[in-house]
Formats: structure tokens, sequence, C-alpha cells
């Protein structure tokens, strides 16, 4: 099965890569944008029982793949 | 409106970034990963006609956000 993991700043946490792009949105003549937010994405093929690997998907978030600290996120099992 | 944009890999293209988080997986104890890919994860906060934005995106998406050569896109709007 698929793991599909988003990870995006915390709200509280300085986002100068979104304010970026959103600048450059800006000068490219988009309008109407209220914020930009920059994080990573993961997609994890993994075999093994699903409630098991749920449970390592999320360890291995807090462990490995994200910063607890400053970024959130979450995850879809397909 | 959010309009939220995963950015991944084409199959095709070499993924060093995915390889190492895989191999870190599995030293870390983690059995049956198969790959691991990893992209980008946007969020935007715009406002103003759905389909318009939806275009405005799209566009985006294509000319600044990804590297149409070497990635692959997706959005939602909510």
């Amino acid at each position: 099965m698929k793991a599909k993991i988003t990870v995006s700043p915390k709200k509280a946490v300085l986002d100068p890569q979104g304010k970026t792009v959103q600048n450059a949105l800006e000068h490219m003549g988009y309008k109407g944008i209220r914020a930009v937010h920059v994080g990573k994405y993961l997609e994890i093929e993994v075999e093994g029982d699903r409630e098991i690997v749920r449970q390592q998907i999320d360890e291995a978030c807090r462990k490995l793949l994200t910063n607890p600290v400053i970024e959130d996120y979450q995850f879809t099992l397909e």
C-alpha cells in the first residue's frame, strides 16, 4: 500500500520560502493570494498489516521525516 | 479558498532524496518498504472565482511552482 504524507510548517513558524513564492506569484500578476505555505510531500510504498503500517508511518514521521517542533504532518494510507 | 498542491518527481527521474530516506528507514529497522518518493507540498490561500482560480493555479504550477520536465503535480481546491 502507499502512504501519502504532507508536511507543512506550523502556523506560528516563519515560512520565508512560502513568502518568497507568494511575492513571485504577485509579481507575475496573480491577484487575490492571501498566503502561501511550502512544505514536503512524501510517498512511501510499503507492505504489511495495515494497522502496523499506520503505526510505523506515524512513528517514522515523528522520528525521522518531520521536525515536530516546527512542522505538522498528515498522512493517508491507500 | 485553499489550493493544496503536491509535486513529486516523475517515475523515470532519479530520486536520490527518496532513496536516502528509504535507506534511513531501513537502517532504523522498518521492514517492507518498497520505495520512497520525496516531493513538495504547497498550500495557497486565494480568493476569487473558483474556475478562474483553478486555471491560475494550474498555470502557476507549470510556470513557477514545478519543473514539468522532471516533476508531476496534482492539486485540489477546498
